[in-house]
């Protein structure tokens, strides 16, 4: 019935349909806690396995579910929108149901739409948000185990507060990726950048047009750095042009991430 | 050095110690999940045998530990309090930490000191706040799955609201009780009960000097009934006088209870 968007790719290409398939789009949210990520694995669960999985299990049909990022594993998600090209009929709101009556618990589809044969749950995306969760209290709250992450020192948030707002523009992000990354392009731009304390929590939430690999546990630990007063404020500054993952501070665990939203 | 006061009672009376034993007030939180609530079980664990066991590895003592009330298998606490009396001297700071490394990460002491000899975790108290937690949203996010009902039915809010404005003040709760509760007086005064509605989550805050056995989820199931519209406000101001457990509404289930607070 529709053609993909030329250019489409995922990870396995889909073989072309003569007879049309009907792009799905999928919200997903989970607890990443008994994940390894989103990517599809040979030997570890994934996100994108397990989906994968659930819709040949309800469809008859083995697709290749676009992501709209990968995530780390043992990171979380309460909007994560992924694609897949099908061409069972069934119908959307049906389709989630019965993926959440195969889904384990932790695992669930938040809504179910036709999208346009163009829309790529990727290369669509405009920004996302993040969220990074931290507490800074003696003891973590077992309600607060899975998704945050435990720094029991004290912190000069304001501090933090003023290195967090040199973040929201363009500039290159290569003291903030993943050490040895594969990016070759490091420069993105972020929308937004606030540290909110609430109580012993602080929540950096992170709105960008793309992140690079650990960017955002990157940033949680360099500004929990600052906070401590390992980075001084002048050194803080120096990262973006210094492009040296050795100068920024440590990643923050997988656990403390959570990605909110992606915007289209 | 003190004597413990008369007339207390704990589960394993303990032998009686002329050098005097130090009595300590614990404040517990935990994930209730994997628990059969509080009281000491021989073949299930239990709060309270799991906490008995790790002050026995701590202090080479075993002692029996009293707790603000008991609590039913998989709910929760943010500030269950409790208490035992030891010869052990270790400062109770050093016994929270030391506790916290042998508890698994689902039970935490948040906070430990030295009581008065007659403080008693359960006679002491004044008051109890619990907290009952509902999701009314077509799909449970899996970040509310360990603490919330989900309850995907269509409720009136406004109803509830009115409904639960009756529960504070002197009542003969015997409604609300457990069925073939042991219970002689079933008469308790509540100080506050309040339904809040948050998007999707409906939160019943609940005060009280005391509650019976599974009243505060009778409590929560008999509002979503009315909320349903299949109990009426006539019938739900009926309920305190009739004294009848099966005319009240289903046991909302044990996961979406927390023990916020106990106060003394």
């Amino acid at each position: 019935m529709q053609d993909r968007k030329p250019g489409h790719q995922t990870r396995k290409p889909l073989k072309p349909d003569p007879g049309g398939k009907r792009n799905i789009r999928l919200t997903l949210a989970y607890d990443g806690t008994a994940y390894h990520g989103w990517q599809i694995q040979d030997d570890a669960p994934t996100l994108q396995g397990l989906l994968s999985d659930s819709i040949a299990r309800i469809t008859g049909e083995r697709v290749s579910v676009t992501g709209s990022g990968r995530t780390d594993a043992g990171t979380h998600a309460r909007g994560l929108v992924a694609n897949f090209f099908t061409s069972s009929r069934i119908e959307p709101g049906r389709l989630m149901r019965a993926l959440n009556g195969v889904l384990p618990r932790d695992v669930r589809v938040m809504s179910a739409r036709r999208a346009a044969p163009d829309f790529h749950a990727r290369k669509s995306a405009v920004s996302k948000i993040y969220q990074y969760r931290i507490y800074t209290g003696p003891v973590l709250p077992p309600h607060l185990l899975r998704e945050y992450f435990h720094y029991p020192f004290p912190v000069d948030v304001e501090k933090m507060t003023q290195a967090a707002r040199l973040f929201p523009g363009e500039h290159d992000f290569a003291s903030f990726a993943k050490a040895n990354t594969a990016a070759v392009n490091t420069v993105r731009r972020i929308f937004r950048c606030d540290l909110q304390k609430k109580g012993r929590r602080l929540l950096l939430t992170v709105e960008g047009n793309g992140f690079l690999h650990h960017m955002v546990r990157n940033m949680a630990g360099t500004l929990l750095e600052v906070g401590r007063g390992t980075i001084g404020p002048g050194d803080f500054r120096d990262l973006f042009r210094k492009r040296d993952r050795t100068l920024a501070g440590f990643t923050a665990p997988a656990r403390g991430l959570v990605l909110l939203k992606v915007k289209y």
